[in-house]
């Protein structure tokens, strides 16, 4: 939603938290999913995340709570700022401390038991998902995030018909209808930018679940919280990239989110024909991230703690298809790059695979793709909650 | 449903007005969603609309009550009589009164808040969206209604697979099918003709949502009910209906719904190529509507309440592209209509638009269009209740 | 699901039934849907349905329970063997015992008032129909009965999405990325043998609702439910097979479930070019079911307790059209043949029909096809329950 929009985003959610209100000091005022501390002498206001504020104890100081963030890792939202999570668009609104909250939720929501409480704090929201190409398994995965936290859904995955060539509706004013139907919208849409584009004209929170080549934001969380699941740290770890990496969004993504980390060691292991581009190498560099290039999987996979292979996407050959055939059995994963791994590192693959990964891979237990998968539906429960009942 | 179904409907609904009837006076026999008052000296039996009849202190006369009808806009039904929401099937099934008391449920609609018991009513009833042609607006504008009243939905796009020529199943067939798997159908059918079809075979309520050229009635309810919420009155109004008025079905239906009112004035503004058809003006001219024809639409815009713009649908021209794109430009809604228009008027569009109105204008707070979308969620929401749970 | 994964899918669903087993005597665990009884000294275990497990009062001998057993048509397993109801695959997984429990439940599931508890009894769970190919009518039906039941449900049309030529992910792949999203899956492909290789890799119950030209078992248990509801009996029955006896998937599963009651007599009446074939015929012969072919319908109709008719299935024909012409108006039901019907007869069909069944039948109360749709609800909904919480 817009920036403009934000007053009224909370005064429609301020009956979510009216009755937790009476519990806060009275100089503290809630608004949206953030709570706003009044303190004249140093700040005009200041919001935390509620979770996190039933957490500090001296309230007193408004210089002692920034502390605290710092030192936990909260952040900090001076009032009439946009809060993050407004909106999910691009997996760069995500800086560490907002990563590290998200996934402290979904490892709450991974405990969720069917019929509980907490199984029903999204009743009476509905997520419409606006697909302008299918994408069942992320429509999916989203649906059951939605469901599984109480909440109902409305489904188009022929979005197009909305904005056919013949009726030529725009997408802003598809949005602006949609958004009279339903609380939040999830978006797949064909062109890269359109979920900013659908962002800034929408009063209610937009989720991009893929926008043509850009961005697929949950997806990039899941990889990062698959990591520390499996691996149960992010700081000092060693990923290798592995396959399509010029054309795949997902390992784009991961590299630019790794770089928030401390130590982190990243091998690209891929044909020619689809290296890792530039301008990711780039940005590793500026930040300070180790990389390096490889065309020896066995040596990489035996030094990673994570092998994330990725699949050859043959609609990018066009006509050459003798280069995809050329490229797609370079690097396979199989009982060779098995038995190089050490034993606590896992395989990661943002699915659907081919060969890519033989099958026999798949009842090794470090073959996590599958788990990937599903902790992708945790993810997607927590930004859903964030998204429309806050922390 | 059809008239001999009629004594079914009414067992099948009595357990809703169950625990309502112990309220009621020994003479007093509920049935379907209307009351029923037995007085032996003037009528067998009239029927009241349950929240009408608690408005109603002296019971003792039923001509009494007639008079309170008369000047409430109360509508009367005896029994036996079908009552007028077994199924919503074309604008003209709609009188004033019942124009009235959807309306007043409407904004009843309006008001209801997350997870209150109202949210709730029509919690246990299922409703089939059968769409024989795709029409996602619609679609998702019935069943978020459904679902924020607690419904339940089921959903078919490709309803065509029914009646696949390979197949070739009736229509009557599949409806007798799916009404043993819900509670109520919406049917969108590319003939005309194919929701009254659907209502004499079918024991459920059947709500039209578009037969081909034939009637839209919940579009048509909507557009009135926009006037009302947005004007504040019907009676009097001042409307210019411009673009495609042969084409467009919403013209014509609201034309005809219009002519309900009293002093209301139409103007027709529209390229010549898609002019409004005669039977229209004619039943106009047999009310004693008062119309014009113009082709000024800045002197039209200063004299109107509403504006109501319609898209040149480029579907009909066939081959004449010549003849579409000299029609679409005739008359844009722009900045200079708007200075024109007065004050406390509105512009209204079926939506979608293409450049019939100018994007700058959406800004402007008598550009209702997009709460035009949102009314049209409340006028579902009336139906269903009133299909399903009655008064 | 696999027997191996049979110990998770216990421990998955002990919370459904830990509030019941208190009231077991001791030595009694429960497990799944079932209730073992460790008695030492005769079998290590034995697990009976709960609901059967309630009519029993004397529980001091395992041996009395097995008698028990054969007197009632209770069916009795041992510990560690696979629960029959862990998936439902195909039609010869059911025996007499376990049609007759399905059958109760299903007698259970028709009297089920809206909002009762009853009608809650899945709620919490989440079903995913994974459909390969659009088959709305079996779609609806099951969607409708989770529903009907107070549960969720995941919709997919275009599964083929998943492993499209372009992106080739195996059945498997997709099962365990679904599994992770949903409770169930119900599994329509193309392929025959699909749902069995469903049902080897997923760790929740997959549901065949038809694998190309294999099997589609809920529709082999909804004709058998209608031949009982409507007739009372299934022993002694005379049932006449008419139409397109060689192609459809429905008259050989009806056959050869109908094997399994006593004295039962089948009629044969098709065109030549669609006879029922050989495999079937011996089959019945080797179970001692007394058949015979016949082309003479009105003499078949005044015998039977059934006529169940099917449509020609033109799409078989390619392009001998003449072949199809000449097959297609040979055995028509219409008034002739009601005429011939004994007074407690029916007709059935498994829809769509075209004209094999003339319109002027519906009327006559021995039309049993609308309600054998609805029968069919009744069974998924039985299913579904069996499959998720157990007896």
């Amino acid at each position: 939603m817009t920036a403009s929009s934000s007053l009224f985003s909370c005064s429609m959610h301020m009956e979510v938290l009216t009755p937790k209100i009476s519990k806060w000091p009275k100089d503290f005022v809630s608004c949206h999913s953030k709570i706003s501390y009044v303190e004249t002498n140093y700040l005009k206001s200041t919001c935390y995340p509620i979770s996190r504020f039933l957490c500090i104890n001296n309230l007193s100081k408004c210089d002692k709570m920034i502390k605290t963030r710092q030192r936990d890792g909260i952040h900090c939202f001076s009032e009439g700022q946009k809060f993050q999570l407004d909106d999910v668009i691009e997996a760069q609104q995500f800086d560490r401390d907002i990563l590290n909250a998200i996934f402290e939720i979904a490892r709450d929501m991974e405990n969720i038991e069917r019929n509980s409480p907490e199984s029903q704090i999204l009743k009476g929201y509905l997520m419409a998902t606006l697909f302008y190409e299918p994408s069942t398994r992320t429509r999916l995965s989203f649906e059951s995030a939605m469901r599984r936290l109480g909440g109902e859904v409305l489904t188009t995955e022929n979005a197009r018909e909305f904005s056919s060539a013949a009726k030529g509706e725009t997408l802003e004013d598809t949005i602006r209808t949609v958004e009279g139907y339903s609380d939040l919208i999830v978006l797949r849409h064909f062109e890269s930018g359109a979920a900013r584009r659908a962002a800034a004209i929408a009063g209610i929170p937009i989720v991009n679940a893929g926008d043509g080549p850009g961005q697929h934001p949950s997806q990039a969380l899941l990889d990062v919280y698959t990591i520390e699941r499996e691996i149960g740290k992010l700081d000092g770890i060693k990923v290798g990239l592995v396959g399509d990496l010029a054309n795949g969004r997902t390992v784009r993504s991961l590299a630019y989110l790794l770089a928030k980390y401390k130590d982190v060691k990243i091998y690209f292991v891929s044909p020619e024909v689809v290296k890792m581009k530039d301008d990711i190498k780039d940005y590793l560099t500026s930040k300070g991230v180790d990389w390096e290039e490889s065309s020896d999987l066995v040596e990489v996979a035996s030094e990673c703690d994570v092998v994330y292979q990725t699949r050859i996407q043959k609609e990018r050959f066009g006509e050459r298809l003798d280069l995809y055939e050329k490229a797609r059995g370079k690097f396979i994963v199989n009982q060779n790059i098995l038995n190089a791994m050490q034993r606590h590192a896992v395989i990661m693959h943002p699915l659907p695979r081919l060969d890519e990964i033989t099958v026999d891979v798949d009842a090794d237990p470090r073959a996590a793709y599958f788990r990937q998968a599903k902790y992708g539906l945790y993810i997607r429960m927590a930004l859903l909650k964030l998204l429309l009942v806050g922390w």
